[in-house]
């Protein structure tokens, strides 16, 4: 497959195109581009500009709103809600970070609900917007059910990630973002058109029976990722990021759901913790660092992220490679030669 | 192996004398029994009455202190302190309990952590503690190093347990307490005593092997449950239980160990969420039975926990059965017949 490199200031001025001409208006084109360019910079392709061709359709369709305006209002004093008026979610997020952040330095612990947007993103870009703001973080978002509880076979959860962050000085944070599921759904489809079998164990035929068919389990079910346990984080993030806002459960479908591989109007929970107020001040910068020494004292361990920053400093000297296919899919959205 | 039947008051009752009669005064005896009997009653007798003589050891051995008064402090306006005085965790936390549920129930979401405490108990009976205030609550606390980082082979985590709870009306909470390590390091020392092969993927030997051998996974390593992502989620319970209250990892040992058998005198963190705080005051209750609903739409689908109460009801119903020589040995330590 030929490929094209391209520097991200490049991709960039691409994604805002690609994006404004097609019903975008300029804060969430910006908004979306941020979240594609990082991802696509870190080396996590599947939350990159692959997803443009997605947003453009949910913009011509009218699925998703272009011009979103989404409102930040405190509810509680460690409490904020981002309506995100059925657009994206980037936007939204940004929207809120500032305020959680100062909530988070105020109270010790604030948290941050998203309501009314669509997610196709990474959920580490949250985490680190807060990492930068010297905040630990926790963030998780539900989607549409892939995923079946403990016991069961029919999916009712989405793949449900869980994400985590710790500020370090002077590195790059400790940041990790992990599906519920044992693999991505969009993987699975990725394996479906490219006709590879799945490794065992990660999925289940629409009878309920154990399958490696990319086919049978996207119209199945994929599982949790260690068993029950998996399952039972999968619901905590439905419970988090829907009940707790006031969002559907990705299992209730009684939303419009927009045109094939659109992303799920759903919910997401992003909780900031200010490690001054715990009672190490001035010692937990440090204090954590012993923990990541530990780790790393095997030399076949790395810290989570570690790819994903070696990528990004790759990515700013070299730029990235992208697909001729994608790319010429993508200038034709743009309107560009 | 032969057993007896004892009501829940009459361990109750032997619960309490085996403690206070060797040095532990009469708050800290009863916030012990209650975490030990709800145990018990629960049918998770690995944190039952099994656990009283290493109460008993190490409060004879003066590593952990029987007369522990601890003391409660507000950090934040959302952060509460637990300084533990050197006791068990159990009466630390009883101490927060009503104070936490406060913050939350003003700020909508609030942090309790737990400093120079023991830890001997589940964790579930804080969450529930929490769900019966109406507040969602997560709760992590760390041990001693049993479980590998990703990638690595030498054990840096504890077996780090996450809990997560969510109240309802009428019915039981929804509530898990898992360990991130794929068996509790106790399952692993009892299955070397009883000569029982461990399952594969459970542990590695000293050398870093995979083995199913309990002696040698018990000098060596217990893996976290589905690979590197529940080794990340124990990295989690470190740094949210450790290096953010401020006390030791597992891994520092720089700490006095106590006798065999003794827990790691180390931190928690509980956080608690008033979900009337997050956009659907009066209907985030009846939503999430949508969400239980569809999950036990399947037959074979229960719902976490309802092992539990289906054995906490049996218990206060019939009593516990439990076995002759453990209770000889518990009515020896009380000084009864």
């Amino acid at each position: 497959m030929s490929a094209e490199t391209l520097s991200l200031d490049d991709l960039r001025a691409l994604s805002m195109r690609c994006l404004t001409v097609n019903g975008c208006n300029e804060p969430n084109a910006a908004a979306i581009t941020r979240a594609v360019i990082v991802a696509e910079g870190d080396d996590c392709a599947s939350h990159g500009v692959i997803r443009l061709p997605g947003y453009v359709r949910s913009f011509r369709s009218g699925f998703a709103n272009g011009d979103a305006d989404p409102t930040v209002s405190q509810q509680a004093p460690a409490v904020l809600r981002v309506e995100g008026d059925n657009g994206f979610a980037p936007l939204a997020l940004e929207r809120g970070y500032d305020k959680l952040a100062e909530l988070a330095r105020e109270n010790g612990i604030a948290a941050l609900g998203v309501a009314n947007t669509h997610h196709f993103a990474a959920v580490w870009p949250e985490i680190e917007a807060m990492t930068d703001r010297r905040m630990c973080a926790l963030a998780c978002t539900a989607s549409l059910p892939v995923v079946p509880p403990p016991g069961g076979k029919k999916p009712v959860f989405g793949t449900n990630p869980v994400a985590f962050g710790w500020p370090r000085d002077g590195p790059h944070p400790v940041i990790f973002d992990q599906a519920s599921a044992t693999m991505a759904h969009g993987a699975v489809l990725v394996a479906a058109r490219e006709g590879r079998e799945l490794p065992e164990g990660v999925g289940l035929d629409s009878d309920g029976n154990p399958s490696t068919d990319p086919e049978a389990v996207a119209n199945g079910a994929i599982l949790p990722f260690g068993g029950y346990k998996g399952g039972l984080l999968a619901m905590m993030v439905e419970l988090l990021s829907c009940a707790l806002i006031g969002e559907e459960f990705g299992c209730e479908a009684s939303k419009p759901r927009g045109p094939p591989g659109s992303a799920y109007p759903g919910g997401e929970l992003l909780i900031a913790i200010d490690p001054d107020h715990f009672g190490d001040r001035n010692g937990w910068i440090a204090h954590a660092e012993v923990l990541f020494a530990a780790m790393t004292a095997e030399e076949s361990v790395r810290l989570p992220a570690a790819r994903r920053y070696a990528a990004r400093a790759r990515a700013h000297a070299e730029g990235v490679s992208i697909s001729e296919s994608l790319l010429a899919e993508i200038r034709e959205l743009a309107n560009v030669a």
